[in-house]
């Protein structure tokens, strides 16, 4: 399913790395499958999501990072830099752990100094409500643009980071590689910057 | 408890009238009692918040509407339109909702065109990680500032809205009568529409 | 030339109708044109702009206004209310001064309470600096998203006033039609309001 | 005359150094003392204004920068960055330049990606029409939070940066040392970064 396979995997959904183990301590964030699907179908969830750009000396977007896959079928796909914010985690916080995961821990990102997102996109499981779609959840995701200045490696080993003008991201086709209506809130994000 | 009794009893939290019951069909995203105190413990929550105001025909803000109550001890607090997103709930939906609870049926609110809020504010349970603290739960608040054109009539009879102008509620004793470090938050959305 | 055809005349540049004849004790913010000349060759002009949009009843933009006109040429072209800020005159009123000039007095414009724009443009005539551009001048403008409530009339006579579903104000073609690169500035106000 | 004096010279208004002085091409956007004049009577002035701050790794404004001078009377007063922009500079370029010019070659400002200000205000002349006076002119400026990363060494040496945590600088006292209103406007930027 399109939708399913453009969105990165969650790493609450993966085989968790030693690194997203719950620790020792057990932090109330941290949701068993089973409890994630029961919140998931109960409330919604925030998220945060980022795009990621180059910026020249005076602030203006030269570049944007899209993360780009392969999936299980072969179909590459292009992704924003996405995921959950846990239980007792601040937005900034959920947000650079999120760069780091899907960046590499070289990217430095400049975390806007506003908590204020460039938009806010509503998934919904069930189509029609809002433009924006997620399967598995009801979610409400803060979208900031963020300069990073150091080099990009992405993590999981899956995944790389391409860079292009701001003109080729908005591109209709580039556009159209982003599932769940991401195409439309990356636009919408580059918009804000004066792209 | 100071913060506590400063915060708007969710409908959740209060003996359900009617139009607070679950329906027949029993939407998922009703919670209970039980239910709603195991997610407030595992995940953030999304609430919106509104500072109604009244503009003058270029837009300029010339009152702030302030909830006014007293606690069972007799205090007088101030409050901010608040409540919960519920699971399948637009932020729009929801800050109608919200509003209408709050304000009555009359209130004629003009939300925002843009889905972008004026601040985002974080509460958390554990003091010290933000200036606003929730002690039931760690909620991802969206905070709008909302123009009402009709008559407001709180419909629960322990409220009452009072109006004043944006200099007044900027007055510090006006603002520490917000409970939660919504003093804070409520300078802000002044702020941002330029009062 | 294009462009110059695709902007609406600023009344400063017509044969001026009795309302835009300076006052008798003669403002000093009205310019004469060789005053204007001087002055746009010299600094910066101060513009507003504004997307005329329909809401429903939670501030879902359902409709964008686009000014409609024929060129000396027959060329049918789009355009945003726009105009230049006079000496002493506030930018709510300026904005308010030309939503009436070209919708009419009936379209009872809803201006933001927010004073921070939904965009900013920089046009300067000598093309490359910015995607916009002016021929007439290097002009700074303040673009807002404004909602209008009432029935929309132009006063001058060559104008007329379309609405589309924001999808169809989207579209790469009346992008197009918009000249001065201000359909890339339509985007980025419509992006701004979560289209 | 207290808002003059805390206001900064422009560098227009200072016995030109080197780096002020029209090129020998002279450059369309140098303006006389007696053109300046003569505009400043005739139309809103574009200015740009920043808030210098200091960020954390994840965003979090840790401190304010404000500039302090002594006025020829020997009264401290406080002042942001700001300053003119000329025909043919586009915001950034004048942003950057009124920074270093203000902080010194060695700040190493972040200008933030997007052009839109974290607030607009409108000086006035004449008193009454908004909360910003400036005697000199009617203008419209541009106000800008912007983190800086390196030293600064005002280049004028009357200037000082001092830096102080964002609840000093927004204590009444701190606020009331900023001319012309300028103390509502820091208070209004530093809301915008959720201080």
């Amino acid at each position: 399913m399109t939708v399913e396979t453009a969105d990165l995997p969650d790493p609450e959904d993966l085989p968790a790395d030693p690194e997203d183990l719950p620790p020792a301590d057990s932090n109330p964030g941290w949701l068993s499958a089973d409890e994630l699907d029961f919140v998931r179908g109960r409330l919604p969830i925030v998220y945060v999501e980022a795009v990621p750009v180059r910026v020249d000396g005076h602030g203006r977007v030269t570049e944007v990072g899209l993360l780009l896959r392969s999936t299980p079928e072969g179909v590459m796909t292009r992704a924003l830099v996405a995921g959950r914010v846990r239980y007792g985690e601040s937005l900034r916080d959920a947000l650079f752990r999120h760069l780091e995961n899907d960046l590499g821990p070289m990217a430095f990102p400049l975390i806007p100094a506003s908590p204020v997102p460039a938009q806010v996109a509503e998934y919904f499981p069930m189509p029609g409500l809002s433009p924006y779609i997620d399967e598995r959840q009801h979610a409400v995701s803060l979208v900031y643009v963020v300069p990073v200045t150091g080099s990009c490696n992405p993590r999981q080993d899956a995944l790389e980071v391409s860079w292009m003008a701001p003109e080729a991201a908005l591109a209709p086709d580039v556009l159209a590689e982003l599932g769940g209506g991401r195409g439309r809130l990356l636009r919408q994000a580059l918009s804000s910057v004066g792209c």
